[in-house]
């Protein structure tokens, strides 16, 4: 079975109901918190779970004071899930009595199923079948749990919450996570510093239900915005792909945090939970396009799932800046720099303002350096900060603070008073100290972080700018069925490559320009074709056998008289006669003028399917490797392909070159991809390499390309 | 006055007697401890400084509970240190009564000085003035104050040390910092997590002593071994190079982090403290050569601290890692990676070890992913560290552990103790709570980060491989009187720019290999010359009127036979004397074989003087915009240099063009720096573009050169 077919169908309002049983039942229950049974039921009892629970032991007439019962058969109701912590062996009979009893819901923390070898998958496909067959909804095997923060349901194992003192709080954010250590620090990590993190779901796993299932569950509930998921391997790519979509539609937020991006890393990965791991630049692209964020590490998730949870709408990128600290706002003024952020200019009415606020030996410039004065003057810093929040150039206000120990809450209240009031995103640097202040600044929706670089890394994903323009379908009907033909012609003739010729015939088919060309297989032949090309030409020895044209002497460049080109063709053709290239001929090529040189590609993305790239092409493509990647079905916002692009001095009409143009590329961008998906269950993988670009008023020019056939 | 004489003159010893006063006076005292001369007061008198301390204040009889006086004059002894809290004007006086009493010390904490615009440089410039003539060593002005955490000398008024129940510990760390408010914040961040911070040294405006000064002296105590310094702009650059020379002869740290490295922080740092600030790429060259390891932030800076403090000497970069999550394990795998650092082979000593401490279910491999087991039987969890530890092909251990809130304290002290019996470097990772944890085992000297992102680039720093290799002395001697002459005849000739010609054989006196050319006026010369060169040549006309020579058809390429060279010499003059270009002749150059374009450079640096650039050359230069930089006088590591180019694969021999072999090239690099060193006082910049590299055993060419004349 199919992980598409395991969750395809699940009911509306799955999700809620799992989070929400009005009965549990605790399999393998123990008086022991060290093991898995003892904790799982002792947090079910002391975090504010109002349900029925009940715990099941054949050996114990009483767990940890409640009466214990021998098995599921034995309970005094149908409880709405089982929790499983019994060994991978016994808890297939378990899940053979839930399906008896009509049981909608079970939950496996047990371990021993596929991520230990053969025998454990074999287990797993049983109790995948039993689920599938039973209508029993399964998160795991291989979970430590989930967690619902709004009433109580900690149906978790992970020590992390085996503690005093700790009180759920509820709100918009929610974790999913491959990895239950990492979901469970995580929960524990964003409650502990203020983020609202309302549900946790580790999926272990996943036969029964999948991350992505969970994600599109989440964003269905009026109570979740923010979805912050960690992933080793999507499963169901396709179906992460349709809920970002549906994220963008309600305007909540997905961020993803992909580990195993590196070689090692993935080899790591594949250890741990056997699914692939996606090369991290498709990752990258794919995301971008997605409008998913993209966290970079465990800490830079929660910093995400902070700030997008206070300031859901998107801004621009001047910052104002209040530093008690001149040095804390240069460092600032960096990190934002290096972001693409910047400084507001301070308008007239700020300036003005300022005056009477400031000593007069601070200069009134931004970042404001207004050293201790505002903090210990408060109704001063309340009225800076509505002077920065009134300022038409001003997008977000950052105010730096710290190693104020005694005071901390007094100063962190009002800044959490004052933002309430603030039309733009108040953000806070808290040095020297001040854990309270930054939790209860957290709290409060106020996003404060320790160091401007860690500011500046969580600020970036809400930019405005950021978002990604989706461009307009294009116009030209493509002649698929040409296009079709020379594919199967192609295939037909045993090959598995369509060659430079065959493959700008596609090109063509879908409305790209490309270089002009003619085969010919002799000189007279040459001389025909001569009428129709403008000099200078090309010319190129065509054979399947030849793999390198240019070592072989099978390349002439600049023929530039009729004769010359004649001359030239007579001679590649003694060449092949020489070599014994039966199949050979002549391809007579337009010299193109010099332009910047792309490279366009398609390629099938083992997660994604059919991904198409954008980047710096010509001969120096692999020392370059500068491209960008997005998918073949997607947006396709050549605007943003092109600004991420490294290089963009080559880009941007220096050194005599032309500029690139975004609108005058997008077209042929457009147009390819159309290919790409019209084409795609044929083709394995497309190289343009070069596209010539000339200035805006020309499309560009297709110089070389190949196309890889799909295996039938 | 210059700065260089201020701080020149520092006696041995100076900077120990200004930590340990015997008697200090506060003038400016006060009981509000809101105020400056409040809190200093305070924290001198709470913080366990046993020496004598005197408030000064005209207008009390006591202050904080002692006898105050009325002014210096009063005091019952000469103190060895004046803290200076009164307004700028009126510490002018103050400072020459400490001069009549022979107060070898003054910290002027007031504000008022040269950062608030011409009245304050010149009250600046006075008491500049009284200090050297009085032999007062001046710390400040414009300072919060410094701090021994071994003594309790806690002179600073930063309310960062505002609060009950801070112990100070002292330790082989200090920090200098030209920001009080960061100095203090990260003193207080350092103290409270566990890094052992013994000293603070906030310079201030530096009039008496620059931070470069304070630096030297803390290498010269055997108290210390790691100095944390944050700049915001050198004021002593050759100094710094001297102590960080030192550093390395004394096998100490510094570890820097420079601010206003962007042009919009460089705006910022000149609005807060008028000091020029360095380009980012000359500071990332320049440091790297000099062995200081460079901070990329606030956290960072102290992350580094805790690394190379616990970690003085290099380490390799292969790495054991034993896990409580798998996805953590897969998280630090990925930074490693990215991190150029990798997972250490398990040998079979550790396989076997291993068996029989693991559940049979878990894998055996690096990342070891161990669940929780040896969490809970904590004798494993030795062992394991143990067997890490003696695997020859590890280099050092990272334990990733989290979630157990409630028995952090008891895995942290088995770590911690385990971490004092190993050979290799320990470093940990806890994720889910631990604070206690993370202080604790931070507090002995075992680094732990809350994620694998923070861990990683604390740890790279420390590298064995970091280390760069200086090359030996040239053994070829320049011909110096030749080069200095070419120079001369070019200023006499009232040049600012020495040409392509000229400059070459500039270079070939220093034993460069620069491509064969002549230079010649008619054809008839071109034919003699021919006779020198080998075919296919270049042609270009020279003239000084003439900048773009290749736009104004001034060049040919590709000349391949006497009869076509001496023609193409004819036409371009005859083109000369139609544009009118009085002074042209042309240079006949051969034509230099394809290979690997670099560029090497020099030009004067605000900051650090001449400075030597390496990197991708030939006509895309701004586009690739890769290059090294370091110091002329500096050791030149040009493996390093190369290896931290971006564009790896166009050195790496791939792509049918040479391999750029770091031996092979040094030569040329070194008698380059030389070069630059004995004309630098003629010369502004050079830039040499391209320099071909061709296989290694042949030189590479200089092709095209210009020399920038430095005014006379």
């Amino acid at each position: 079975m199919s992980i598409d077919d395991a969750d395809a169908g699940l009911p509306d309002g799955w999700l809620e109901r799992l989070y929400a049983p009005r009965a549990v039942a605790v399999v393998g229950a123990s008086d022991d918190i060290r093991l898995p049974g003892g904790r799982l039921l002792q947090y079910l009892l002391n975090y504010g779970y109002a349900g029925r629970v009940y715990p099941v032991n054949p050996n114990r007439a009483e767990v940890q004071g409640r009466p214990a019962y021998k098995s599921l058969t034995e309970l005094p109701e149908r409880v709405d899930i089982a929790v499983v912590l019994v060994s991978a062996a016994a808890s297939v009979g378990v899940l053979e009595q839930c399906a008896a009893l009509g049981i909608p819901a079970a939950l496996f923390g047990n371990s021993g199923f596929a991520e230990t070898g053969a025998e454990g998958a074999a287990l797993q496909e049983k109790i995948a079948r039993i689920a599938r067959e039973g209508g029993i909804r399964l998160v795991g095997p291989n979970t430590n749990g989930i967690i619902d923060s709004g009433n109580g349901f900690a149906a978790t194992f992970s020590p992390v919450l085996d503690q005093k003192g700790l009180a759920l709080r509820d709100g918009p954010v929610a974790i999913v996570s491959q990895s239950g250590a990492v979901g469970a620090a995580m929960y524990y990590d964003g409650q502990r510093s203020g983020l609202a993190v309302g549900r946790l779901y580790n999926s272990g796993n996943e036969i029964g239900v999948t991350l992505e299932s969970v994600v599109d569950a989440l964003l269905d509930s009026p109570r979740f915005d923010t979805v912050l998921c960690y992933v080793e391997g999507l499963r169901r790519p396709q179906r992460f792909i349709e809920a970002a979509r549906k994220a963008r539609r309600l305007g909540k937020r997905i961020v993803l945090l992909k580990s195993g991006v590196t070689a090692a890393g993935a080899r790591a990965a594949a250890a741990h939970t056997a699914s692939l791991a996606g090369e991290d630049r498709v990752y990258d692209g794919v995301l971008r396009e997605l409008g998913v964020a993209r966290a970079r590490g465990y800490t830079h998730l929660l910093d995400l799932g902070r700030v997008l949870a206070a300031y859901p709408r998107p801004y621009g990128r001047a910052v104002s800046i209040l530093s008690m600290s001149g040095g804390i706002g240069i460092m600032l003024t960096d990190a934002l720099e290096k972001a693409g952020m910047r400084l507001a200019a301070f308008d007239a009415n700020v300036m003005a303002g300022l005056e009477p606020l400031l000593p007069a030996f601070l200069g009134v410039h931004n970042p404001l350096d207004v050293s201790g004065g505002p903090f210990h003057h408060l109704d001063r810093l309340r009225a800076m900060l509505q002077l920065f929040d009134r300022n038409p150039d001003s997008d977000v206000t950052i105010v730096a603070v710290g190693s104020f120990e005694r005071r901390q809450m007094e100063i962190a209240e009002v800044l959490a008073d004052e933002a309430r009031g603030l039309d733009k995103p108040l953000f806070v640097i808290w040095f020297g100290g001040g854990d309270a202040a930054m939790r209860f600044l957290n709290g409060r929706d106020v996003p404060c972080f320790p160091d401007a670089e860690r500011l500046v890394q969580a600020v970036v994903p809400g930019l405005r700018g950021d978002a990604i323009r989706p461009v307009a379908p294009d116009d030209v009907e493509p002649d698929t069925a040409a296009a079709r033909a020379l594919l199967a012609a192609a295939r037909a003739g045993g090959r598995k490559v369509v060659d430079e010729v065959g493959g700008k015939q596609v090109l063509r088919a879908y409305g790209i320009d490309v270089v002009s060309e003619r085969v010919v297989d002799s000189a007279a032949a040459a001389r025909r074709a001569l009428e129709g090309l403008r000099l200078p030409v090309v010319a190129k020895l065509r054979s399947d056998a030849l793999v390198h044209k240019a070592r072989a002497g099978g390349v002439r460049l600049g023929l530039t008289s009729i004769e010359s080109a004649c001359a030239a063709v007579e001679d590649l053709l003694a060449t092949a006669r020489r070599l014994g290239l039966a199949d050979a001929d002549v391809v007579l090529q337009e010299q193109v003028q010099a332009g910047v040189e792309l490279l366009l590609g398609a390629r099938r993305d083992a997660t994604f399917g059919m991904v198409v790239t954008l980047g710096i092409g010509g001969v120096l493509t692999e020392a370059w490797d500068d491209v960008q990647v997005r998918l073949a079905g997607g947006d396709l916002d050549v605007h943003d392909m092109l600004a991420r692009l490294a290089h963009q001095s080559l880009l941007d009409g220096s050194g005599g070159r032309p500029r690139v143009d975004a609108d005058a590329l997008a077209p042929t961008v457009r147009r390819f991809a159309r290919l790409v998906r019209d084409l795609g269950d044929d083709i394995e993988a497309i190289d343009v390499n070069p596209v010539i670009v000339h200035d805006a008023a020309r499309a560009p020019t297709a110089v070389d390309t190949v196309i890889f056939l799909r295996d039938a």
